[in-house]
């Protein structure tokens, strides 16, 4: 049996709108082998009461694919899923998915795909590497699509950055979190994004966070997204409050990410006061940087 | 006597408008000196026909300034300046005189003001810091202005990149260059350099170069220029069949700098043959990054 371990993933990272993206230290795990009788799909924790159980399950399609590229089938399978990523709230479930598919049938047949031949095929899923990105390599991650491949860095995240990661009870759909963007953006307003977007990577890459706060200010996606997210700003205000180093809508949302400093013990505390007293169907988890990707636990 | 040198700067790189630049290794010179007689104003080299040698001089304003901040007034100096940095041609000449007159005066009163300082005396000057950041902190500098200061972000550049410098015989003024641009722009357009200029912030500093050439892709400013320089896309072009790493607009123009591999040794010899050839009105010098700013050279 092989069993691979996937992160939970943040993108459109407040200015960085397509393009910034991190890996977190919350993870779906999927176990592949061979058997002799028909598949078997199993799905554990996160959506296992609504996740299809069949071959349409996004997982085993990927598997499949990875096995066609190959010239092959797969045959009789048992996939195990154990999921503790929260589907559609903005934390990369449905890439966590299909890399934790790609890596498991990958490293069935022996690795015959790199890493980036992956997230290629990710890519080609997807229709872009947001979370693809940071799913397979880790840490902070630009990723820029052009028309033959994803250009990307990734960085690692030192350890005195934590992210306290607010989801709520409630779904949004990318589709509905997508369509709320205008076509044409005041050019000022692009300028204003593009600059912050740098100072956002140079930040996070040279450890100079006194920025983050003024580098993760944004005019081309967050305002538009909040009318659907009822309690965002006052999560945003909760957390500059509790001295936030920066606060951003994760994904097309609805989960909010507050980055904090890894030794500041008592934002959790102070928050979790609030919310149990005034935003109850608000979460708090608080999370770090994965700066490995997936991984290949091995064979057991 | 106290010396100043000042080096020349590049901002709006391809996809970074209005927020990268980076200093080079072409110098103006400043040297400031009480004297007991009226005030001398001296200018060598490029300008020297045109900029006004009185009090109009917008070196000897910025001097007067720095006093004026002390509560005192200048009295009777003596200002040589030595310029190397051609004026009116998208290489920071305007900023290099206004933080090397900060920068002379400062050090004559003892350096009562912070670089921090002197950078906010100059965007009060200038509206901007594209230029003044990298020109005061050398290196490569993301640069984003709010209400009540610049965040910036200064890292230094590798000398395994170098910057060939086409400067042509014409000039173009920044008004007129800036009023080309339109109001709005499409979301997309937005997207396509915020991701851009991400990359390139990272692969600058990561030294990961080979994403330079994607990382400087721009729909927000060069080609609204393009009209007003004649030869630009032939300079481009000219630079990437030369296997120059990116290629991009400097400033509003009209220079053009290619960035290239620094022990590529053949690229000026091959483009120079073609400018001498087609393009006698272009100049090329290849540069290398400044990683000092502005220095007080010392008193004599």
């Amino acid at each position: 049996m092989i069993r691979v371990r996937v992160p939970a993933t943040s993108a459109n990272m407040g200015s960085g709108f397509d393009s910034l993206g991190i890996a977190l230290t919350l993870y779906n795990y999927v176990s592949i082998e061979k058997i002799s009788g028909p598949t078997e799909i199993k799905i554990m924790g996160e959506g296992e009461d609504f996740l299809p159980g069949d071959e349409s399950n996004l997982i085993y399609k990927c598997v499949r694919k990875v096995f066609e590229k190959c010239g092959k089938e797969p045959g009789g399978i048992r996939l195990v899923m154990e999921n503790n990523i929260p589907v559609t709230r903005g934390l990369g479930s449905s890439s966590a998915s299909i890399v934790g598919g790609f890596f498991a049938a990958n490293a069935l047949l022996g690795e015959p795909f790199s890493k980036e031949e992956l997230l290629s095929m990710a890519v080609e899923i997807e229709g872009h590497g947001d979370n693809a990105t940071p799913a397979i390599f880790g840490g902070f991650c630009v990723n820029v699509p052009t028309k033959n491949k994803i250009n990307y860095i990734s960085s690692p995240i030192k350890d005195n950055l934590k992210f306290a990661t607010f989801i709520p009870d409630f779904f949004l759909q990318t589709k509905k979190s997508r369509a709320a963007l205008p076509e044409k953006v005041l050019h000022k307003d692009a300028v204003f994004n593009v600059g912050r977007s740098a100072l956002l990577t140079a930040s996070i890459i040279s450890g100079k966070y006194e920025n983050i706060r003024v580098a993760m200010g944004d005019k081309l996606h967050q305002d538009y997204r909040k009318r659907f997210i009822p309690g965002m700003s006052e999560i945003f205000d909760l957390c500059y409050n509790n001295k936030a180093l920066g606060v951003y809508l994760s994904g097309a949302g609805p989960t909010i990410i507050g980055i904090i400093d890894g030794n500041d013990n008592s934002f959790s505390m102070k928050v979790e006061a609030v919310l149990n007293k005034k935003m109850k169907n608000w979460q708090l988890t608080v999370l770090s940087a994965d700066n490995e990707g997936a991984v290949v636990l091995g064979g057991f």
